[in-house]
């Protein structure tokens, strides 16, 4: 279920996070461990206001060797030169409209093209995003949908949120088995349950056997909707049979 | 795009997020900000180790408005017991496995019974999550899948997340319609429940008190999973007490 075994997962790790301008280091730190908790390793800063520095370390946890590996640059065509795919975060709407996907469109993108061109992913400064320049230099833009009411993320949590769309589309060709611990029960299974405390309500005069009105309908819709296994129909029927036996 | 006319996405707003023995306030802080941008504005808090305090404040920028209006309870079962969907966040694998859902099969849900159901999203503690207990309040759980290497997420990454993936699920699919026609029980009628089979197995020596294995979690596994509706909660509890009267 968390993909161990798929080994496109791996080709996460060379996809390359830029940040532009970040103001706080704490940002830098924070989204360094969202890319880690999805896999993704590879950290490109474009003039960073203060780093290195001990905030952006603490705000990593467990993921400081992304932040001490990343690579500092002067601009973002410098960060993303080697690069065949390049996408921008894009908050507004630009007087000349650019293809702009939303992060899934924008995850799947990536996940077609991963292993096959090097790809790159630009975030832009906490208040005023990428510039016209810096987003001309990407090949797709990318919105995050949000209520207007606030529509600005934290840096990290934007990064946390494409990283995480990545992760899921190369998830998402794997076929994922149901791990229920217990059979589910069979038709006749439950059946025997649903005539069993039927049997049940009999014996204790629960409803007027002459004008049941909708009550075995309600039970058995119940029973089938839950999708029963076979230690619950056990359960159930254990307690309606030592129920039985001492009323009798 | 972003959804002004979706008239739904007010529905947003509603939807219970509640922090459990929350450590670092800033965590509060960013959660809220998460919430916010993707308009949610109900915060519940459990036990905060560290509330009111400054940090929740700064670090929830725009969003001071729902910190300001978080409710503190005493426990979960407090605090989600007006809900009728509650879902829990789960990291790690339970002897006994639960419905488990990704982020985006629980928007599905949230977004299905929203308007028609109270609905809260429970989140543990930065490093414990929740204890069994608390899941065991749970309707359902969810799982953010997070690379294996360093999976945990912040707090405030995985609220973030799963905010974003339910305004993403009301955003795709308009025409949402639920049509079961008995209200669902709430937390507290499904807990009422759960103690009225347990108090009606004792009574009749169903098992051994002091070594009941598994089988309280099963019984309330299957309640839980069920969604259970207040006719049916009617339906068993009348049978459990003509039973228990018969038997006296």
């Amino acid at each position: 279920m968390d993909g161990k075994n798929n080994p496109s997962l791996k080709l996460l790790k060379d996809i390359k996070i830029v940040l532009v301008g970040t103001t706080h280091p704490g940002n830098i730190g924070a989204s360094a461990r969202a890319m880690k908790n999805m896999g993704i390793y590879n950290l490109a800063l474009v003039k960073p206001k203060d780093f290195p520095n001990d905030q952006a370390i603490y705000r990593s946890k467990a993921a400081k060797d992304i932040v001490q590996n990343a690579k500092v640059y002067k601009s973002v065509k410098e960060a993303v030169e080697d690069c065949e795919l390049v996408l921008g975060t894009s908050a507004r709407d630009r007087t000349i409209p650019w293809p702009t996907l939303k992060p899934k469109e924008a995850a799947q993108e990536v996940s077609e093209n991963l292993g096959i061109e090097k790809i790159a992913i630009v975030f832009g400064r906490e208040d005023r995003g990428l510039t016209n320049e810096e987003l001309g230099l990407c090949n797709l833009h990318i919105n995050i949908p949000s209520d207007p009411e606030y529509s600005s993320l934290n840096l990290s949590q934007a990064v946390q949120i494409i990283a995480y769309e990545i992760r899921m589309a190369l998830l998402e060709d794997e076929n994922r088995a149901d791990d229920w611990d217990v059979e589910r029960a069979t038709n006749q299974q439950t059946e025997l349950l649903i005539e069993h405390m039927d049997e049940l309500m009999k014996e204790v005069d629960f409803y007027d056997v002459n004008n049941p009105r909708k009550l075995l309908v309600r039970v058995r819709r119940f029973f089938k909707r839950s999708r029963i296994d076979v230690m619950e129909t056990n359960i159930f029927r254990g307690l309606f049979s030592t129920i039985q036996k001492k009323l009798k």
